[in-house]
């Protein structure tokens, strides 16, 4: 067995940021700055140095970034992410004869053992690098502006490098926005008229006002009349029932039509601008189950599951079966690839129209090998399209869907309520690898999901739902009649009495209690503090009350908020907040100047210990904003 | 962008055990049983089956363990690796539409739904895999006996498999020994005399007797007469001194020569035949480094580097020269391959005297290229050779050196004094991926390590890191001196004074204090406990004494031992620790046997709370076999 002489001599491994070995890539948006890590070393002590090379997609030049040692073999260098779309980059490393040359000669003349023939290495070094005139003597071989020139164009030897790594980069909303969720057939005002977009656009200016970023819309298609669903998804619909918007596809048309009594194409593009002028971008929904009335299972019978007595096989999960949805069968021998590309261009139809964010229902009852190439696909042509994951599914499932390119996803988070879930699920969610793949939006309830939780907190239970969603990561969402306290469920059950999904109703929407002035506040801080407009940044911080959820969150810029939960909404909570003075250097009984952004108060903390009391029938929460009381 | 249909759309990741994503073979030793473990799931909710596929490098056929699934997406499967050398193995799953049917019609009769034409997805598959006359009655398919057969004949769709892994098997001797390490020149009972390989083969008798089993010999070769050093590393030596057998290659030879005065290689191989009669093996010191005298630079100055003056570059850690050495040059043009075939066939021809262990000299400071391809190609020969790394450095180079083949390593214990150092650092070694790779080996002093502890810690020092190495780790090592309490040091160093590294030393066996009684009692519980013979099942327990470190050592086979060592050897030390009753099911005022190994005592003990004394003066620790009271 011959040896490989020419095998890398210097190690480089362990580089982050990187997911599963690099199979995946990592997720930023767009302006975030990419702190880039490896173990770098070699035999020996001659000197090494190194560098990350990287690239966006669409442009042909690399960059180079120098690398500076940490500690421990641990080398870094940071530098910006500033376009959406894919980069690539890898980790070099070589070692450095010149600064071998210089280490090794200031060794010997800190011990007075240097000769002038010691200089001969590094004056040959030089005269090689920069030509036969460079200055050789001792003084100008040791000095600062030497050790860059030879830094940049002395000799490098034993050159290596890691594999390529990639980084998603998306936009900004990617990591941090604001979600509402309405029906639009329930925005007439008037539970026994549909609505349609002008009265969407009607709403604009109140959801607006409370500071939402996003309008997320239910599937806006033609609804199935075959086995449609009535009221509280009774098995069979009344004359009237309008049915549920995830049955789709009727004889008016399929995914890409719009149901009638919502408008036209031409109305919703109108909505699409209308929302935009308010500041408003409008998140469409893709469900691929088709209702038995699509007009595929006319038009492509060969992309469905048929019995062999000629019937269609309905979705079930035995022993429930769906006789409202029908599902699509990505492996007959005909889908493949018709229906995949069908599918796609359903999307990419929408993106035409300007939808660039998609939420996606049920993503893990579908092949995950769809998802990875439909997403890339979409994206090769509008690096800004964002796809929202809805799979409330097991965990791994979840992730890995978020690893193949889904830019955000639901979470556990309506299930989490105490201190202790709180604490680990954050901190599960913020750690390497996850907090690099998987962008947690946190929705405080959703149509399919009333929160056992709020169906008996009253109104004090969803400021703390909205204040935890609102500042633990950069993505939250509201159902609209969240922001009214709607609470009532179907007996025993996670689910709204009188769902949107199977009818229309009217809100009311100054009805008391409610919170949509505290609501426009969360949203108002949130845009004005960058501490609350990612995921990471966050330290949970010791307190005495294990019913107050107490957390530091902090971004690069030196924003830095303390915030304070009650997670117990029916008694006062009486906690000890310790202050993070030693994050500043300030002693124990020092001053740290605090605004509580609620309620619009200046003051300063004296010392490390301060009382708190959290009063569930004002306001069961604290944001403060901190700084250093002397600068 | 066209999509690829037959992407896997079976998701196997997370495999375990894996070392940097395959990049380097997990270790294990042969006859130990491996949990190979990863994470399976694909959408929807088909039932899925999955296998590990394993083969041997020395045999043709593959081998199969079916994986059954844990919990949370998580698969195991558990095979024994009989033999040393390579293996590899890969996870494979698939749909299992049988177990699919048998779970949806199961689920239908359960809720009164299922109907006769319900069976015939499931008659069709068995029709299918086990011919015409199989029986498909509902009784017959839904039977444990028809579930078997079609788990083995049945259809397997969307059949997906991981990437391949490689296993490193060892023979039990790399993670399992009992080191005791001499200078043979001072093993004549007399300083003025040269001790040879019949002195050594003296010693035999009285080192097994105390229960090692690896005699580690620093090199044997003829050693540099220009530059030699003198007593306590003096620079230059007197007439009479023999110099320090690092320093290589005299003009009776190199690497694969005797030093005259030790004996010939005759002699030496009956010291082999004659230690293994006596149950130890002998291990070879392996260091590059040459004496200037060494035939090398006389037939190979290709190998080296010389100075333009002509001169030879001796070793240097400026401002440090090391004049009495001088190094190979791994990328001299003519050393590729040349000097690093020669150095392999060093290694080879020891091996073929029949040396199977090597102790690698400074191995981080030559070409980890060079040690990957040298190991393995010994090791492609003879699986059961060993290579232990002398690599007192940085982490994570004494990390790399373990991952591309040394099967095992000198570590910082010798630093590790307090209970806080011993927890984190047995943590941090019994931890994954570094327990699969790196086996750590424990050695409580050697020739250049007289630790500070030890200096002024008197006898109860001596038996407290005994304790300490040969319970801790499967391996560990002394270095003669140590069982005699020896710790003169050279003033304000860690080192001995009279270092037999330039010195032939006389050894008193039988000089007081010392701990050879105690040394031998553990090396004889080392052998009769499994649970002490390997690096993993030990777990921290709680005790109220910060000075002494409490720990339960166990193995699978159900032998389990309570070990409490103080740290503390000047003073008693009184300790309430808490027996772990819960690990067998016993409540806490339930009872436990106990047999204390050191002191041949047998008792129960009563309760969870059990006060206990160490004392310094006659044994600072305890060593329990433990098991229920009522069986």
């Amino acid at each position: 067995m011959m040896p490989d002489c020419r095998a890398p001599r210097i190690v480089i491994e362990q580089v982050t940021p990187q997911v599963d070995a690099g199979a995946f890539p990592v997720k930023r948006v767009a302006g975030e700055s990419l702190a880039v890590q490896a173990d770098i070393f070699a035999d020996g002590h001659d000197k090494l140095a190194a560098a990350v090379i990287f690239r966006h997609q669409d442009d042909g030049e690399d960059s180079t970034v120098p690398m500076v040692l940490l500690n421990n073999d641990r080398w870094e260098a940071r530098f910006t992410v500033a376009l959406t779309g894919f980069y690539t980059f890898y980790v070099t490393a070589w070692f450095d004869p010149f600064a071998s040359f210089v280490a090794d000669y200031s060794a010997k003349a800190k011990a007075g053992v240097a000769k002038a023939a010691d200089l001969a290495e590094g004056q040959a070094l030089v005269r090689a690098a920069l030509g036969a005139d460079a200055p050789v003597d001792a003084q100008s071989l040791l000095s600062v502006e030497m050790r860059a020139r030879m830094a940049a164009s002395g000799p490098r030897r034993f050159v290596a490098r890691s594999a390529d790594l990639t980084i998603d980069v998306d936009r900004e909303a990617a990591g941090f926005s604001s979600w509402y969720e309405i029906f639009p057939r329930s925005q007439s005002g008037d539970a026994s008229r549909h609505g349609n977009f002008d009265d969407v656009i009607a709403q604009l200016p109140r959801i607006a006002r409370m500071g939402f970023d996003v309008l997320y819309l239910p599937p806006i298609h033609p609804i199935g009349r075959t086995n449609r669903k009535g009221r509280n998804n009774a098995l069979r619909a009344g004359p009237d029932d309008p049915g549920s918007p995830y049955a789709i596809g009727a004889e008016e048309g399929g995914h890409t039509a719009i149901h009638p009594e919502l408008g036209t194409l031409p109305d919703f593009k109108r909505l699409i601008a209308a929302a935009a002028d308010a500041g408003l971008e409008i998140a469409l929904d893709f469900a691929i189950q088709c209702a038995p009335d699509h007009p595929w299972l006319r038009e492509h019978p060969e992309w469905f599951a048929w019995q062999a007595d000629g019937s269609i096989k309905y979705a079930e999960n035995p022993p429930k079966k769906y006789e409202d949805i029908v599902n699509v069968d990505f492996y007959a021998p005909a889908s493949m690839p018709a229906l995949w590309l069908a599918l796609r261009d359903i999307v990419a139809f929408w993106a035409d129209q300007g939808i660039r964010i998609f939420r996606v229902d049920n993503p893990h009852t579908k092949p995950l090998p769809f998802w990875e190439w439909m997403i890339a696909d979409i994206r090769s042509r509008n690096h800004d399209v964002l796809f929202l994951s809805e799979a409330f599914t097991r965990p791994k499932m979840m992730y890995r869907l978020a690893k193949i390119g889904f830019s955000q996803s639901y979470t556990y988070f309506t299930w989490r309520n105490t201190k202790l879930e709180l604490e680990s699920y954050m901190n599960e969610l913020t750690s390497a690898p996850v907090r690099d793949f998987f962008r947690p939006h946190f929705f405080v309830n959703t149509p399919d999901i009333n929160p056992y939780f709020l169906q008996s907190a009253g109104r004090a239970g969803f400021l703390i739902r909205a204040a935890l969603a609102a500042t633990l990561t950069g993505l939250w969402g509201v159902y609209n009649g969240f922001e009214l306290c709607e609470a009532e469920p179907v007996p025993g059950r996670e689910e709204y009495m009188g769902s949107e999904k199977y009818e229309i109703r009217a809100w009311d929407h100054e009805r008391e209690p409610n919170i949509i002035k505290e609501i426009t506040a969360l949203n108002a801080i949130r845009r004005e503090n960058a501490a609350l407009q990612h995921l990471t940044g966050i330290e949970f911080l010791p307190c005495n009350n294990a019913q107050v959820l107490y957390f530091r969150r902090f971004s690069d810029d030196g924003n830095v908020l303390l915030i304070a939960i009650s997670l117990e909404p029916h008694s006062f909570q009486d906690v000890m907040i310790e202050l993070p003075l030693w994050r500043w250097g300030i002693a124990d009984d020092g001053d740290l100047k605090a605004e509580d952004l609620m309620r619009d108060e200046n003051f300063i903390w004296h010392g490390k210990y301060q009382p708190v009391r959290l009063n569930p029938f004002e306001m069961p929460f604290c944001i403060w904003r901190v700084s250093p009381a002397q600068v």
